[in-house]
């Protein structure tokens, strides 16, 4: 079996399925919706599971459409084959509703790739009982993203009352200081509450690929266990 | 009168007092202890009221040391005629333990000037329950000056809380990501929290100045009333 | 009674007003107009006091416009509920002709919260008299909002002539070398006239919600006075 | 029971090992001798498990040492009460030598509060044999940290070899356009291998604290297993 | 003969090909088509071999295009009087899809000066025996372009694999932290794997100068051989 | 007299003329067509001299065109009751095509205050014998204005030519790491060539009006010799 | 005559004063003593006039001692055959007591090139009043060098003032967000008084040395007008 | 046979020597002087052809000096088994005194792996006479090392005099808007001259690797050609 594919703009990596447990998902921006197309037809032939494509204008969604799988325009993610629902429950939490759209990516990630996902929007530090109010749900989930632009404040307060991973998503949302997330950025990575880890700039993606790793180690030790 | 009289190597400002209420304030770096006495001996003659220099190391301080001030080596501010305490309480508040030395220079300018200060040290998000348990206090103050490093979340936190003033002093305290200050900076400008003011990195004078300007509009407020 | 009501895109914060004596302003940016009406509807339902949506863009504004608030194109705002003047004097002071839509938004939300404003405008160091000329009159303000791009340098010489707080808004006016408003935020920030505070690029808002501060914490030193 | 203990300079967390199951580490740098050993006195007397202080210099170690604690100057991390190894192995893997002081503290950190440590050092990509000869190893960890400075490519190639959590640190390795370890921090950022998680440069503490809070998982899992 | 010749706008080097064995080659943007056209009708009269417009949008090409030149709308490079292939050949290698328009600029440029030229499209290390499948082809080159946005870590493994000549060239692709191509850079110019050479972002055309080069000294030490 | 005359949106500057032989040059951007008119009418009616308005689109100057001013597309420069040429000459030497609208708003201002102009265009170094050609008459100027893009080296290599001063207008032409003009800024201010000024990116305005400022001493000087 | 004398370490262009009428001005720091010594031997034999040492630490000044130049510790300056005052005057104006080692650097420059000097230390706009009340004598002068750190506004204010060129100087004066002078750089750069020239952070040297290429071209002038 | 020596602080890597044409070359920072010996000691033993430290301090030289290697203290590289001088000849070109010890690099480097150097120094642009009376002995090398501080100008120049390869290397000589070798960095990656390399601030050891692998390819060229 061949451990990747040559399509000339692209080479296929056909045994990513079978290192990390999830097939190759396809970034949208600077491929053109034939390439997608074409990329999506490999993966769909040569795995198993979910097929995700992130970051797709509804332009190429529709050039792409007729094969059938789902386009969510919010998260700007498309879908074929989602998994079923697991173990592993993610805390996704916002700090504004400008944070939406990258929270929409996480959830519609996260969601396809077979992780159970509770949303806790717009509960920044500005008003902070309404954090304290779900603090107990938060604490519940396996494992926290915190998803934040202007000075992200919320990934240090979140860190301090969890125990759990708490996977950091700095935003662009804000302006002039915000740096277009670049503060947010810095912010959370010099959090003062210990452990908190931090993914790129807007990367609801990225967020949702942490938690999958974190899922694979938890389905290896489960398995281990029995 | 003169408005200023130049020495040479300085140009002392005499109409300051009568502007805003206050001397000249002499910032020790890059002057020789003897430029430093000559300054704060004009002073002394030709103003009233609390004189004093800030950044001063101790061997500077002991040069200059037989003028009778008052020297305070962890706060390095020296200090003449300290005013007596009056109407305005300052709330200094510090993230974390090493964000001390700027708190010890806010609240040496701030009680010099004739502020009233309360001190809530070492209150920062990690440990939220610390912080909230003395909220009350803290929005009983007329002023609150937030101060911390790393990722400087203390500011926003505390302004979402209080209806006051905040004034926000970022510190250098953190390493790495942390800039040296300029993380912290950006992130305090930053605030989730409306309303939120910053001073230069590690400038705890700076925001005893801010509070100093916020007694100046008091006071005048206060003598309209009557 | 409820402190938050989550709409499920936003959370809003009904004890804002209360903690703050002012209801949560909306920042329009990154909502869509039917997500600004359901919370704008709230605030009114369920607060009292002046509500407001800041950096509301006119076809968005058209959008709500059916909730009769007063919209004004040039600071972007829209009013609903305006406090009445009240005692507090800011003097709005800008250095040049490009500032003029930053000191639009603070003069916009100064006036719906029941500020007094003055405006001095276009009164940048280049040609000082044109400044010398006002400054008895911006002395008598209550507090100073100096509002510069490039170089920021009438936040400094501003902060020099009066003895009152100054809040200094950086504007991105001005290209290369200002780095959008980078320089004149830096340039405050250091400014040699002590006790300036800053606020985040282009905040006309931010500069009078600091102005809102401090006419709470007049408020409370006049109501303790009596 | 109190929640945290105000010592003035410092007010110790006393309710963290509940929320988080660990006890709160003392950052040694702008702390004195004997505030650290107050500090640290306090947390064996009201917590159990394991009490650890960061970054102490040999001087400071001296000058604490007669409380028994284990330092360990290589990593300058002293310890008392370390936990026994527990179930989570921790694969700490290096691209260079000069990478070791920052792999030395996540490793103390790491053992002492009871995860099982396999360390790879010196496996950089510019003789790619060396990491690919180990590679198999790495994959049987549970979570790895990959250490690596100038331009920190070892975490996209650790990252696009294993399926487990893989928390990356920058280091201030290298010199000119490394930047201090800003040029690895960006680049672990935008690993093109999905998930990656960053903390702070030189952080080992950080990373074996992201560690500490998969553990915390883990072990909810296996409880609720049951 | 005249070294160079002034059209006011422009001022042709018309030394350069005996200098440095290929005559100017036109960067496109600001230049007007009908400067374009100018300059290249010199270049045509006054030198032999290729000439070549880089950067050349399809509008501007368009408007030029009656002079019989041959247009690549890719990677947007205009050509008259290609080289023959000559003896040097540059592998050009991309770590992704997104890499694609920088790649065609360096080949298109390349080939049309006389180099032979390998392609290796999408081998980004996420997927690392992509890159391995090809390694003994990637060594064979006689000069490797590394090409690749993100963390830009194909340059140092590539660099590992190979004893040759390594030219790295950064892109734009990506987003939030891989700052327009900036991290790339950095990350190329602290390679770990020593003697990479860097040129400018998204500068195909700089790879295949830099590669020109090379041919220009391996030319003449093989005629010195003779 | 006047010295300033409030419009509301602007305070136009009276005295300057007085100050700097020079009426206030009117900056377009942020401005509306109809304030520039206005502002260009008072200085029409109270000053004499040259009027000018800088960086004016071609619909804005439609828009107040007619008020019979001159207006060049290629500069955007409006300027009424231009100035007789007098006894200063400025070489204006630029390196490249695309540093041309640079020159042209330097050229288009020098001229209209009534400097002398001489131009070399597209003369940079990568062609060095270029530059060598007419370094006898960039010589004989009283002041040379170099701009350039890119890494601007031309302003060192002219400052080590000449004797006269060098005003180094960094430009925006360039790509990636040119930073948009900040590289270019960058290298001129650290030109080893001693002696030479730097004026804001891209601003030609800044260069002819330093050089207004030269030719303000020379004739004062001039007028002393007499 | 030899254009330059090769010494290995060093290669001496003896034609500079013939180019710029003025011998090179040696760099010191990155010198040894006896390199530097045997430079200035060079130029002391090869050429007339003023030969001058920058930069030169008190331990390598006493190296070189016994050659009889003059060594002004605190300007850091060594001057053999100084130059007799000539027409030009260059008024140096300073913000701050901390500017001086700036302001040293450029008098001793000037005086030794034969530029007449008078200064104005000390003169910030943090007390206007002590600028304007020596404006009218800054305004005599021919050029004006204005040295500031921090914010930098003292450029704008005094260029504001005067019609003659202005030659900004920012100074690494200050502390955090004044970045070691790139504020101060930035924002002298930015400055919205038109025609300020910008050198070097803590350039005393770039600006005499800008004022000497003003002398040039003023010399020029008059020789003409004979 | 073993592909890499482990020794726990570090890994050795054996094959570079068959995949690279040298040995691993030790890069002495961060590592003690018994772990370099110890490093030094394997290549020695497993490897033939030159072994050199780089970047070695004179005690750390000291420390391991018994083991016959030869050290420079001005180049900090200790080395041994120096290969004899062959076919390729690289032109070391400086800009000024200050880059020399970046020279002294590159050349001991170069020399100890068996190339050709030929020095050219303190030729930098601002005295361009010099440069341009050896551009015919430069033109003669096989490939160019520039070295340059400050604006860095002298690679454009250079690349624009001849057709071979340049490696220009970035000093950090300079200060201020220097920025440490940042800017000359910049602007040598945007050298308006075509085809310029770029290798790390003060990396004189990467211009010597990558002229080794000129050197390669040139070496398998000729091969070829027999």
């Amino acid at each position: 079996v061949a451990a990747s594919l040559p399509l000339g703009f692209a080479n296929v990596d056909l045994a990513r399925q079978n290192r990390q447990g999830l097939a190759e998902i396809v970034y949208g921006p600077g491929k053109r919706p034939e390439e997608i197309a074409a990329i999506v037809r490999v993966l769909l032939d040569r795995t198993s599971g979910p097929v995700l494509v992130t970051r797709l204008e509804p332009a190429a969604a529709a050039a792409i459409g007729d094969m059938t799988g789902h386009y969510d325009p919010r998260s700007r993610v498309m879908c074929w084959r989602p998994a079923a629902p697991r173990e592993m429950t993610v805390a996704i939490v916002t700090a504004g509703t400008a944070d939406g759209p990258v929270a929409d990516e996480a959830v519609a990630v996260a969601t396809a790739i077979g992780l159970r996902v509770r949303q806790f929007r717009d509960v920044g530090v500005a008003g902070l009982h309404r954090l304290l109010a779900v603090a107990d749900d938060i604490c519940a989930a396996d494992v926290v993203v915190a998803i934040a632009g202007m000075e992200g404040a919320l990934a240090s307060v979140v860190a301090g009352l969890v125990g759990v991973p708490v996977v950091a998503v700095p935003t662009s949302a804000g302006y002039g200081a915000a740096l277009e997330g670049v503060t947010a950025l810095l912010a959370m990575l010099t959090s003062c509450a210990a452990g908190v880890c931090v993914v790129n700039i807007d990367s609801g993606f990225g967020a949702a690929m942490a938690a999958h790793r974190l899922a694979f180690t938890a389905r290896r030790l489960r398995a281990e266990a029995r």
